[in-house]
């Protein structure tokens, strides 16, 4: 047994502040929350950066941690444009938002990265607030590995991927007995605007889209040729979380008209899967799934 | 264009309290964390019920929703065995842990929805606390039938599923730029604990396998068939976001035999993909990753 291939928490003492494990990150993952300057002292050398994920927009989505760094613990702020107004609302310290507007993608985020690493040279702490989860196509990796080849690891908190919460806040479960035992999240459009892949069709697979709105009708084509059926159910969830969520329920065959026929207000994702119809108010069907204690 | 095809928000007014629009639920989703009896008397008919994830473990890794529902809205609090000691320790009112362990599965749950149902049948709240996401192998699909089926239409509350933030936490992107573009998760044990089917390779996915551990050796040998590569690497988060998270790193052609000198301490979880090694510390592998912030 080689012992880099086991990553144990050097994080017992104390216990009362419990930390994750991160592979090779020893000096990582200070206190959640907290202003004291002592255990600041502790932990610095220069700034902190956390990359933490805001959710899909509820600021009650928020995590715990989320909610404690951007109100109390960061000295900065650096969002997305994509993270909402009442979660940017309760950001009690300077904000910076990137401005990565089509075209501009490259120059916000340099313009980001040069305030980061200032601010932390400056020994600040630092928030990196991102939409979703840093890690689901939100190039939170990317990120981290840039700010850990300057000298300062980051802290990386998970948020709600709008890929799972998406479907729950529009009551559709991406697995469910009897009907979705697997689920797929991909992207409908690939790096360089190219078109990736269809995923095999999996009849008892839930498959999200994200980013794939925009090109719904080439989608479409491209599952009907990879075998997904003509009657099998999907849902678009638009601004999962937000005042005006909608929700349009159509199937393979139906879905671009019906999107024709709704408009379409984005950001939204896509989900296909027998999954989208298994909480629906039929109680014919419901009789078919629940009250099936014996197996819980 | 069918009208029952579009679900729109009946919430609009007034706009301080905005909620989502669930499909057929016109009078779920009452405010969250207020014990304002005028807004209770408004939205209840005998009692209300909340199905929340709890997230993998760490209390500051709960949604702020979740938070409040514990702590000052709930009048009773239902939880799976799953649900950590420090995330229980938080609930302010009387706690009810389901006994479901393996033999008592169905007396377990059918004690619980009893034991709910009287509580809403009593005008009580009621909170019903999933570890991870309620509709990620939680079966929180089959709940929520349930209790609609009742009359008492359940608000679902997503929480962090551990197949993402398990990753995270272990410093995993599960989708990365020029590595990974999409990710599959899926159970290792299928319903009646037979072996589902085993995923066919994509070179540019990352899998996530649930339940697959106490059968790691068979497990792996799917994969091989299914032209998983030897070299492919893999990880085991255990225990993710717990003190004492660890994570194992291998490979598919070395992974049965890392474990067996390492051990294992469940529950965790296997992830499959070259997304493993993203962010490894290997100064040449990060030259070809990071920096690319032209196409950011």
């Amino acid at each position: 047994m080689n012992a880099h291939n086991i990553h144990s928490n050097p994080y017992n003492s104390p216990p009362a502040s419990p930390k994750y494990s991160f592979v090779g990150t020893p000096a990582a993952l200070p206190g959640i929350g907290t202003n004291d300057s002592q255990q600041r002292a502790q932990h610095t050398i220069g700034g902190e950066i956390k990359l933490i994920g805001a959710g899909p927009g509820d600021p009650d989505l928020l995590t715990m941690a989320a909610y404690k760094a951007i109100t109390s613990w960061a000295d900065i702020v650096l969002a997305d444009k994509l993270v909402s107004k009442e979660i940017l609302a309760l950001v009690s310290c300077p904000l910076f938002i990137a401005n990565k507007e089509k075209g501009c993608q490259a120059s916000g985020q340099k313009e980001l990265y040069e305030r980061a690493t200032l601010a932390l040279q400056q020994g600040l702490r630092v928030v990196r607030l991102k939409q979703g989860d840093p890690f689901i196509f939100g190039r939170g990796g990317e990120e981290y590995l840039y700010f850990r080849r300057l000298g300062f690891e980051p802290t990386i908190v998970p948020g709600l991927s709008s890929s799972i919460s998406g479907p729950l806040l529009a009551n559709i479960p991406l697995t469910h007995r009897g009907i979705a035992s697997q689920f797929l999240v991909c992207t409908g459009t690939g790096s360089q605007d190219t078109i990736p892949d269809t995923p095999t069709y999996v009849a008892h697979r839930t498959t999200v889209f994200l980013m794939a709105l925009h090109r719904l009708e080439s989608l479409v084509k491209d599952l009907k040729s990879a075998g997904y059926p003509d009657e099998l159910p999907v849902a678009i969830v638009e601004r999962a979380s937000a005042h005006d969520q909608r929700c349009v329920k159509a199937t393979v065959g139906t879905v671009v008209q019906v999107v024709k026929d709704a408009g379409y207000r984005p950001p939204g994702i896509l989900i296909a899967g027998w999954a989208c119809d298994a909480l629906a108010q039929d109680p014919e069907q419901l009789d078919g799934l629940t009250n099936r204690a014996d197996d819980l």
